[in-house]
């Protein structure tokens, strides 16, 4: 019962490893990037449960061999560029090779294979303008309007995955994920967007001055071992009655960011913040251009029996503790 | 003032072509194929005003050569697969990279160049879904819920050619175009639907019997010559003021397939049709798997003044007695 997590380096993709690890499962990790140092030291304890290929989920035939030399039952597609604007500009081909293509290379290698459920791991960045739309976004009545590379990308995989899934006879659960933060969080070369949280973090350990913008605006957060947790819910669900789960944080994040500079200045006592005065630039930033609609969970809650288990206070503490725990990582 | 016309070989591409040199445009026609010899003999009239360049849409370095070997100040891009079902499940990345990435390419080819626009050819199977809602689709306030690879790559490809046009700073306009049947249609090797008009039409040719399917369900037919006249309308008009127009036959169309059986009977006397029997199989099959909600066009006629000149008579008149001049084309 082996599970594959492909973008398993990525941040998302090392907080999966590390649940499922933690669960005592067989794990095959895909990813362009060697394990981390700080994961191979973390992850040590279960370390012959996993295993590591460096592979590019653009290569079809490395994908297949993955299949031919394990026995996969469960798959985790989480290998994906998140690109900004910059990189949106510079290399919108690469953005739809890694992100489209390689989701049907993912699926092309699982055919025949007898894999019991694949997650596709998609964003609420693919709902786009229906962000501005007010309310709340629900997966059966809510219908995306992505409007950058990074939302048109991910809406396109989905839909694509969920189709190939028809066609190929494939079980196929996409989940679409709000703003992450926590643990694993860094700088994998194709996270264009590093969350607020992390950047304060890093000026923080390094005791400087955070000047930070007046208003962050809503944001979906939800903790890196929600998302982990919820995933891998979706990935065991006995029968999942629907193809589409939103999974964040539930809505409980909102304005929470002066208590996670001031529990890092506990944590670090020569580190400040102050809001940006008039005339001045911050020097951290809110992720995207807009606020973000809260996604509802209820289906998720309902139907996968997920809860998340962070509210704000809970994930400020526990992210303070890792992150002492792991300040080579932090300031790599 | 030279237009390009990429996938100018195929159905809407002949028709865009035809009607550019009509309009005595300089046109260089891009495509993966020869201009078929029935065209070659229509237009060479204004043959001196016509550059044929073979190339794919996926070859961007061929594509920036014809941006150096033409001085190119319009485009209209119509290359893409359209595929039906068992080319979606064959060829999936293969649609992607002509449909997705070939319209990156041409857009990465235009950078820099001067073009003063660039028309992308989408269609109504961007709807997907919202086709089954009912009532009228408007620009405005219907949103895209693309189900198949066909939609999902159109989407992904309007959106995505819309955002490069802000990043990159294009004037790039999407035509969502309806199901066009008409002058030029022929089997490209990458539309796997024909339309039911044709498919009829070739066994009238034959004078055999075609056994029709008992309903059509509604279309949003539009002849392939107002195809033509509202993209070139598009691509002209002085400043238009959206970048997403509908372009269909106005919905004029209901219930219009028994004429279309009985003009054919009239031209070509051998042939006979009659509808389906219980048990029987029809002969000839209405394309896609649903009908179509009508696409509302008062944008595009009030913004650019197009008007559609073929409601089905006119279309059926004219489409026989053009049958009935390309009878080797129609045949091939």
């Amino acid at each position: 019962m082996t599970t594959l997590v492909t973008g398993g380096c990525g941040f998302v993709g090392l907080n999966i490893v590390e649940e499922l690890l933690k669960e005592d499962k067989d794990v095959v990790l895909y990813d362009r990037l060697q394990l981390p140092t700080s994961a191979q030291i973390s992850f040590r304890e279960r370390g012959a449960r996993l295993a590591t290929i460096i592979g590019d989920v653009k290569d079809v035939a490395a994908l297949k061999r993955v299949f031919q030399d394990f026995e996969i039952r469960h798959v985790i597609h989480a290998a994906a560029i998140t690109p900004g604007t910059d990189r949106e500009a510079r290399e919108p081909r690469e953005i739809v090779d890694v992100n489209v293509c390689g989701t049907i290379n993912v699926l092309e290698a699982c055919r025949n294979r007898g894999c019991e459920r694949i997650v596709y791991v998609s964003s609420g960045v693919a709902y786009g303008k229906a962000h501005d739309d007010g309310g709340v976004l629900r997966e059966d009545v809510s219908h995306p309007r992505p409007d950058n590379i990074n939302g048109i990308t991910k809406f396109a995989a989905e839909q694509i995955a969920l189709r190939l899934g028809a066609v190929w006879n494939l079980p196929v659960v996409c989940v679409r994920v709000g703003t992450v933060c926590g643990p694993w969080e860094f700088d994998t070369g194709v996270r264009d967007s590093l969350s607020v949280q992390l950047q304060v973090a890093r000026l923080a350990i390094r005791g400087e001055l955070a000047v930070v913008p007046a208003s962050e605006g809503w944001r979906d957060w939800i903790y890196s071992r929600d998302v982990a947790t919820g995933l891998v819910a979706v990935l065991q669900a006995r029968s999942p009655r629907y193809n589409m789960y939103h999974l964040t944080g539930g809505g409980a994040w909102h304005a929470s960011f002066v208590d996670w500079c001031e529990t890092l200045k506990r944590a670090f006592p020569k580190f400040s913040w102050r809001v940006v005065r008039s005339g001045e630039r911050p020097n951290v930033s809110f992720p995207r251009d807009r606020g973000r609609t809260p996604m509802d969970i209820g289906r998720i809650v309902k139907d996968i029996g997920f809860k998340p288990r962070f509210g704000p206070r809970e994930a400020h503490d526990d992210y303070i503790e890792w992150i002492q725990g792991h300040l080579d990582f932090m300031s790599a």
